[in-house]
């Protein structure tokens, strides 16, 4: 699937996705919360291979944050793991993998650890926030000068699986701009049709901006 | 109109109002896009009085920004009047006005400098943003240790008109968590229904704060 057969006039630089709803999926289905996770894999590796197709020049992927950190043990484990695997999955198809949070915590996988002072070869930029909190983020331009997310550039669309609308702590001064797409659909459930359906939407919106 | 009557369990303690379209309505009515800017002075105020009367403690409310003041100058004279008028009209009932923006610019208008450093004693917290800039705010954390906008708390809700889904640089720290409604209608046409449908909407939304 191309840009052109999509007839994609703008095709988004650097794109944010919130992969929301492992738990609901998982919980309607009568699994324990944290089997959602592992279920969320497959779906963010198909995304990454549309935004290859398409021209997308940079990803960036809500892995989990500070705030997530706080919950049962078991459903942390699992969330790490899920970030561990999705990260050895990307680098073998070759995206050009970052993980960006705090791996000073004891709480971040040792796994992504190199990942989180240098990016992987590869032919897309893939962000995957680990750790990531918007405070902590901000405490380091407060206290170096610049963002702990400053290797992360602009964010010109985001989309959140999952139905609710907002951001919830994502990179804040990237998507200072950003277009934010809502798909009901909760993240396991995913179909490359929602994200054409982002897309589709994206090419109505004027980019001012803040103008 | 009382949160008992609308059936309104959770009253959000701190909404965020984007009034966007103003030049796009005046341009759909053959007038210049300038003149979209005093119409939507009445709206505003008629949203004070609602979130008074069904007991929202503090408003915040995009004016202008550092990126709006690059328009033609007919268009930032007119739309720093309306802030000034809107100012002068929201005191005059009884709200506890600020305002919150760079006001040692030369755009600044003079008849607010004195509210840009102190508050108006009234009932309702209402915080106008009036030459406000993300990077601006940001860039006062790096510089001394607090954002700018260091006296707007966390906000719990946001509407915008104008049908953008996206929050253009609006307060990016306040609004980490908060849920985004958009209304479709152009900011002029502003109806105390939009309001109401985002306040039922709000009702279903989980507050988690990111856990």
């Amino acid at each position: 699937m191309f840009a052109r057969d999509l007839k994609l006039a703008r095709v988004p630089a650097h794109v944010g996705f919130i992969p929301d709803g492992n738990r609901r999926w998982a919980e309607a289905r009568g699994h324990a919360k944290r089997c959602g996770y592992a279920a969320g894999i497959a779906p963010g590796l198909v995304l990454l291979d549309l935004c290859r197709a398409l021209g997308v020049a940079e990803v960036t992927i809500y892995g989990f944050t500070k705030d997530n950190v706080r919950r049962p043990a078991d459903q942390v484990d699992a969330f790490r793991d899920a970030c561990v695997d999705f990260c050895g999955r990307a680098a073998d198809a070759g995206y050009a993998v970052r993980v960006v949070g705090d791996a000073a915590s004891a709480v971040f996988p040792s796994d992504l650890v190199h990942l989180a002072s240098q990016r992987r070869a590869g032919d897309v930029r893939v962000n995957l926030l680990v750790n990531y909190g918007w405070q902590w983020d901000l405490r380091e331009l407060e206290r170096t000068g610049a963002l702990a997310s400053a290797d992360v550039p602009r964010i010109d669309l985001v989309v959140r699986w999952g139905g609710r609308r907002r951001l919830s702590g994502f990179l804040p001064a990237q998507c200072a701009y950003a277009d934010l797409f809502v798909v009901e659909r909760l993240w396991p459930d995913m179909t490359a049709q929602d994200f054409v359906e982002a897309l589709q939407w994206y090419q109505a919106q004027d980019v001012t901006l803040g103008g």
